[in-house]
C-alpha cells in the first residue's frame, strides 16, 4: 500500500529539480552569462521560481503533508516533512495580501536603500524602513505560538535553538571579554607589517594558486568548480556538484586565499551531504550558523594557524618567489592574523567580527522590543561602534546603511555570522581533545579532520539541528566561552610577542 | 475578452522558461560541470524534460490550441500555433505504446552502436538498425496524409518543402557535376602545402584569435559567449544569451579558425531573431537547412575566401608571428582550400562535403522504398564511397558505422547539411548582385551583410518556412545550381593556376 510521503515525491523532485536549475542559472548568471542576457534569462527565472514554489504550494501537498504528519516514517522522510511543514507554517499563517504586499515593499526598499548608501543619506531610506519593520512586527504577530514569541520568531527562521535568551548569554560574554581587548590592540598593531601583501601579484597565478588551496584543504574538484564574482559565495546544484566563487585583487593577495578557504568550508559541507538526502529538502547545511562554522573552522581556526601556514606559505613562496623573497612565515603569519577595530563588517578581523554583529543584533533587539524609533538608529548605531569598536562612522554609509540585509526583511539573521565563529571555536576545541590537530595541520594531513565532519555534521544535512548535532558530538550545547578563549589565546599569541 | 491565444500563453512561457533552464544545463554540463555531476544532474534534468513536455502535452492545451486554429491570429500567434500544432500531430498520430517502445529502443541502439563502432563490427549494430527501420516505417504509416508520403514524412520534420523530388533533383546534379571534379582533384591536390598548419600553436593564442575571429564577423559578444567541447556547437538560452563552442587543436591550427567561423553563423542567426519572438516556441532558426546554410556561408563563402582571408590572415601573423613566419596569403588560401576525397563527412572539405550526404540520401531513400536490405548496407555503402568519392572504406568504423544519427532514429536529418551548403551558395550569388561582397570582405566591413541577413533571415525565426524566406528574398525557390557554379568556380580558382 502506497504511503503519503510516496505520494508527495513526485512533487518533491519537481521542486527539488526546479531549484537545482535556478541555482545553476544564478550561478551562470553571476559567472558566465554575457552581461545583456538579464531581462529574458531573469523573465523566465521568475517562471521557474514561481513554478517551484507552486509545485510545493497547493491542496494536494498540503492534504499530504498532513498524513505524512500522522503516518510512520523513516528519519529522513520525517526531517523532509518538518521542513515542508515549516515552511507552509511560515506562508500560511501570513495572509496572503500582506506577504505579497510585502515583497513589493521590499523591492523598492532595496532600491531607496541602494539611493541612500550611494548618496550616504539614511532619509530616504528610513521611511521604507519603518514600513518594513512594522510588516515583520505584524508578522510575528500572525506567527507566534506557544514556544516563540517576538524576535525569536525571526531568530528561529535562521537558527533554530537560538532565542534572545542564548543570544544574550553569548553577547554579553563577548562584551565583557572581547570589548576590553579593542582597546589594548589598538595599542600594539601599528607593529605588524601588512604592507607585502599590497605589492603586485599576477591574478592567473592567484587562480592557480586558490586552486591548490582549495585541493588542499579538501574541495573535491571533481565535484565542484570555482569561478570568480564580485562577492565570493557557495552554491550546489547538488552534492556532486557544489560551486564557489572566489575573488581576485591584484594588489592584496590574502583577500582571495581567505574567500578561497572560507569558500571551501562551505563547499565542503555540501560535498558531504549524503547521497539519499540530496536534491530533497533536507539535502543541504542545516542552519546558516552551521554553515558558517564550516567555513568560519577553515578561514580561521585552521587558515590563520600558523603550523597550517608553514606549507602554505612555502607554496605561495614557490608561487610568488619574487614578491615574497624578504617575507618570513612569521610575518605572513602575523600579517593575516592584524587586529584592527574598523566600520565595515565585511572587511573585519577575527578578533572584532563578532562585536560588528553585537551592534545588529543589539539595534534588532531594540527594535522588536519596540525600544527605539527608525529615526534614531544612525545616533545609536554609532554610539554603539564608538562604545564597542571604538571608532565612529563619518557618514551613514559606512554606518547605518552599512548592509543590505535590513531592506530585504532579513531580521534575525546576522547572529548566525558571529554563531558560526563561535560554533567553530567549540569544535576546534573538541577536535584538539581528540587527536592531534596541530601535527595534523603542520604535515597538512587533513584526512582524520574530514572524516569527523563528515561523519559527525556533514552528512546529516538538514536532519539533524545544530544543537543536536552540537550534543551528538560532544555530550553539550552551544557554549561561547570556547570562543572566548580561542580568541584572548589567539591575541596572545600574536600580540604578547611584541611586547 | 481574452481569446484563447491569451489563455495558452502561459503554457507557452512555462514550456519555454523550462526549456531555457535545459539547454543552459545542457550547456554547462558541457563545458564546465565537474566530471562527476552527471548522474545527479541528468535525473534531475529528466524531471524538468517531462515537465516542459507535460507543459504543452495535455488536454487544456489541446483544448485551446483547437479553439484557436479558428480564432483570428496574428502572424507571430499563427506561427507559433501551427508549431504547436506540428508537436501535436506528430506525437498524437503514433500510438504512446510504439512511441515509448521507439524511444527505449533508440536508448540501446545508441549503446550498440557504439560498441559496434569501437569494434567496427557492423552486425552488433545491424539488429537493432532493423527494429529502428522497421518503427519508423510504422510512424510514417501513421502519420502520411494526403501530400506527404513514405520517405517524405521524414524529411519534413527537418526541412518542410524539401521532398524527395526536390532533392532527386538537387543531388541528381551533384552527381553530374561535381562527381567528375574529384577524379581532377586526386591529380593536382599533391601540390598543395598543408603542412604549416600543423606546428605548434599555443592554445592559449588560439583562444584569443578565436574570440577576435568571432567578433570580427559580427558575433556579438556582450550577448553571447564562447566556450569549448568536443564537438563543436551552438545553443541558446534566448537571443541574448546565445553560446557556441569550439575545439582548439595544438597541432591544427584550421580546425578552431573554420568551427569558430561556423558556429559564429549559427550564433549570429540566434541572436538575430526579434525580440517579441524569443522564448516563444518560434523564437530561433527556421529549419535546420536554413541554420546551417548561415554557419556556412561564414565558414565558406565568406571565411574561406582570399579576400576575407587578407586582414586575417594579417592578425593571424601577429598571433603566431614565428610559426608562420614563412607562410604567404596565398598558401594559407589554397591550404584551407584544399580539395581531397575521403572516408570521413565531418573532415570532408567543401567540394566532396555533400557526397558524403548524397551517400546518406540514397541508402536512406532506398531503405523506405524497401529497396535494400539492412544486412546489405556496408556493401551498398562502400560501393556508393568508390563510385561518387573514388575511396573505399576499409572497414565498418569509417563506413556505414560512421555517424551516430541513424542509432536516434534520425532518418531525412542528412540532407539538411547539404542544403545548407547549396543554400548558402545561392545567398551568396543574390549578395553579390545586390552589394559589392569583395569590398567589403576585403576591408572587414560587414555590416550591409549584416544587416541583409537580419532583415530577410535572423528576425523572422520560425514565421517563415525556408522556401518562404527564399522567395521573399530574391523572387525564386530554392534552386541548386549557384551551388554547383560556386563549387565549379571555387574548384577552378584553387587549381587551374597550378596547371
Amino acid at each position: 500500500m502506497s504511503k503519503s510521503f510516496d505520494l508527495l515525491k513526485p512533487y518533491l523532485d519537481k521542486s527539488a529539480a526546479l531549484d537545482m536549475a535556478l541555482s545553476a542559472l544564478s550561478f551562470d548568471f553571476d559567472t558566465t552569462a554575457p552581461k545583456k542576457a538579464a531581462s529574458y534569462t531573469h523573465q523566465a527565472m521568475a517562471i521557474l521560481s514561481k513554478e517551484s514554489y507552486d509545485a510545493l504550494m497547493n491542496n494536494q501537498v498540503k492534504e499530504l503533508l498532513d498524513k505524512c504528519l500522522n503516518e510512520d516514517l523513516t528519519t529522513k522522510e520525517k526531517a523532509i516533512v518538518l521542513e515542508l511543514q515549516k515552511i507552509y507554517d511560515k506562508l500560511i499563517k501570513i495572509p496572503s495580501e500582506l506577504y505579497n504586499e510585502n515583497r513589493k515593499l521590499e523591492r523598492e526598499a532595496q532600491l531607496a536603500w541602494e539611493e541612500a548608501k550611494e548618496k550616504s543619506d539614511y532619509s530616504i531610506f528610513q521611511p521604507y524602513l519603518e514600513k518594513i519593520i512594522e510588516n515583520q512586527k505584524a508578522f510575528i504577530k500572525y506567527r507566534e505560538d506557544d514556544q516563540l514569541k517576538g524576535y525569536d520568531v525571526l531568530l528561529n527562521d535562521y537558527e533554530p535553538g537560538f532565542t534572545v535568551e542564548v543570544l544574550d548569554q553569548f553577547f554579553e560574554l563577548l562584551k565583557k571579554e572581547i570589548v576590553p581587548l579593542i582597546e589594548k590592540v589598538k595599542n600594539k598593531n601599528h607593529k605588524i607589517d601588512t604592507s607585502f601583501l599590497n605589492r603586485d601579484f599576477d591574478i592567473e597565478k592567484q587562480r592557480e594558486f586558490s586552486s591548490w588551496l582549495a585541493n588542499y584543504v579538501g574541495f573535491d574538484l571533481s565535484r565542484g568548480i570555482i569561478k570568480e564574482s564580485v562577492h565570493p559565495y557557495t552554491t550546489q546544484l547538488h552534492k556532486n556538484d557544489v560551486r564557489f566563487t572566489t575573488h581576485y585583487y591584484k594588489n592584496q593577495l590574502d583577500s582571495a586565499i581567505y574567500s578561497t578557504i572560507h569558500e571551501s568550508g562551505h563547499a565542503k559541507y555540501e560535498q558531504g551531504i549524503a547521497d539519499n538526502l540530496t536534491l530533497t529538502l533536507v539535502g543541504s547545511g542545516t542552519s546558516m550558523g552551521m554553515h558558517e562554522s564550516q567555513s568560519r573552522f577553515y578561514e580561521n581556526c585552521v587558515g590563520r594557524n600558523k603550523n597550517f601556514l608553514g606549507p602554505v606559505f612555502n607554496k605561495l613562496k614557490e608561487t610568488f618567489p619574487h614578491q615574497l623573497s624578504d617575507v618570513t612565515l612569521l610575518d605572513f603569519y602575523k600579517a593575516v592574523n592584524k587586529f584592527e577595530p574598523g566600520l565595515i563588517r565585511i572587511e573585519a578581523d577575527e578578533l572584532t567580527y563578532s562585536l560588528h554583529i553585537m551592534v545588529r543584533y543589539e539595534i534588532e533587539k531594540r527594535i522588536f522590543n519596540g525600544e527605539v524609533d527608525t529615526v534614531h538608529l544612525p545616533t545609536l548605531w554609532n554610539q554603539m561602534y564608538q562604545e564597542y569598536l571604538g571608532v565612529t562612522p563619518k557618514n551613514d554609509a559606512e554606518g547605518i546603511l552599512q548592509d543590505v540585509h535590513w531592506s530585504g526583511g532579513s531580521f534575525g539573521y546576522f547572529p548566525s555570522y558571529a554563531l558560526g565563529s563561535a560554533i567553530a571555536a567549540q569544535i576546534y576545541d573538541h577536535l584538539q581533545s581528540l587527536m592531534p590537530i596541530q601535527e595534523m595541520l603542520t604535515t597538512g594531513d587533513f584526512d582524520k579532520i574530514d572524516e569527523y565532519l563528515q561523519t559527525n555534521i556533514y552528512q546529516f544535512g538538514k536532519t539533524k539541528t545544530t544543537q543536536q548535532l552540537l550534543k551528538d558530538m560532544m555530550n553539550q550545547s552551544f557554549d561561547s566561552s570556547y570562543y572566548i578563549k580561542y580568541l584572548k589565546d589567539k591575541y596572545h599569541a600574536i600580540y604578547e610577542e611584541e611586547e
